[in-house]
């Protein structure tokens, strides 16, 4: 499983403090104790400062990679800030979050994955808008995984994002995004899904009982990446259980080996 | 979900005391506290006294259908307990746990179950042991369905149980017993499954992670029914969550209704 730490992201308070004061301090302590909870990316999110957004992420990068070595994820729409942080990387192959099928967003994304040969998520919408079934969700990532791997991208280097809507405004939503992992999963070999755990909950309440069993059976579906809290205790307890159950897990090592370490929360 | 509550049965140590003691008022609290968490079945075993579990079986339905109405899941293999039980048998139609497709153990419990009109728990298992793979546990609960539906048990009586073997003999258990799950029920509509939950982790540490994953993903499968402690809140709080992420609660209506009733916990 390929965890994306989410943690450094200005939508939450402290992070968008922290931020605005350039803490490096603060910041370089959350990325740090992502890695230690196992986080393979850190993804850096700045965009509740528009206006300064090309700025700032470009410091979030530097002063994350002073003392992370695990590759970024640089979360952001906008073209320029995606280049003032691709320029100022250095931890290896980034992860850009994220293009879409949106022609705009699609043309002023795709040159800069190429550009700086990055890894990208892809999300599973298009100029039509949200997609409603499964298999709407699969033709916008056969495009796009056409068009990309086309222009050179590797399969290996796509993460498609499922879209996933929330059970509060239709009870099928769930297993829309379950089934679009597993078709994905099934018609692409190569390529990774990944998705946040909590849209799918959104508006309900208990959400964390709700995105647990949505990381359970994703997983199940063949979801090899999530971007997730990695200090959350329990959810990473769920994704050893999940992987083991789900016969990724051989001889059951890695939840043996998580529950020596202590990692594991009942 | 139809659950089956699990907690009287004197494999626990405090069941096994109130029963030696014919402590009435002891089985009765058990019962009628699962049936207000939620049991639609009470399972009664009291397979540790052999000697003597004729008497104490018919004893432990008098008592709790004293207390409680919703019917009886009656969990032995010897015929002549089942016998004393089902004759004592009020609460309407009875779920006999279990048969299986041994020789012996089918052409002694299948009487009963035409006699005396019951549902039946159907263990994917035959005279040549446990079976390896999913493709088996159909093979064989192919062969239980068909013969009992010959003699006239009706398919929503039929509980197929997919033998769930320990991930920890093997990473691939997990896999073959959900395949099992959502095998039976494509192939024979009509029919429920339902299994324990801690036959999976059987042997690994922090079980209760790994059960609940597996409750999550089973649901996903189709699992219809299970046999839990329904006085364990964190389990139904997952089998509210799981039945709403795989699309089995219009409108969200029991998981709102439920945390509205202080049943979920976080």
């Amino acid at each position: 499983m390929i965890i994306i730490g989410e943690k450094i992201n200005t939508s939450i308070k402290s992070v968008q403090s922290a931020v605005e004061a350039m803490d490096a301090k603060a910041v370089q302590d959350i990325a740090t104790k992502q890695v230690e909870a196992g986080a393979d990316y850190i993804d850096v999110n700045c965009g509740t400062f528009p206006f300064k957004e090309p700025e700032l992420l470009e410091w979030l990068v530097n002063t994350v990679q002073e003392v992370v070595d695990v590759p970024l994820c640089i979360d952001s729409p906008n073209p320029k800030a995606l280049v003032f942080a691709l320029k100022a990387n250095k931890n290896g192959k980034p992860l850009i979050n994220s293009i879409t099928g949106e022609r705009e967003r699609y043309n002023s994304i795709l040159p800069l994955v190429l550009e700086y040969d990055t890894s990208i998520i892809a999300l599973c919408m298009d100029d039509d808008g949200m997609p409603e079934t499964a298999d709407d969700r699969v033709k916008i990532a056969d495009r796009l995984v056409e068009s990309m791997t086309k222009e050179g991208v590797k399969l290996e280097d796509i993460y498609l994002d499922p879209m996933v809507r929330p059970l509060g405004t239709g009870s099928h939503y769930g297993v829309v995004a379950i089934q679009t992992i597993k078709k994905i999963m099934e018609e692409f070999p190569g390529v990774h899904t990944t998705c946040g755990l909590s849209n799918i909950s959104f508006g309900l309440p208990a959400r964390k009982l709700i995105n647990q069993a949505f990381l359970i059976s994703a997983i199940g579906a063949g979801l090899d990446s999530a971007i997730l809290d990695p200090l959350d205790k329990k959810i990473m307890s769920f994704v050893y259980a999940a992987e083991l159950l789900h016969g990724k897990d051989d001889f059951c090592l890695n939840y043996l080996t998580a529950f020596r370490e202590g990692k594991l929360e009942v």
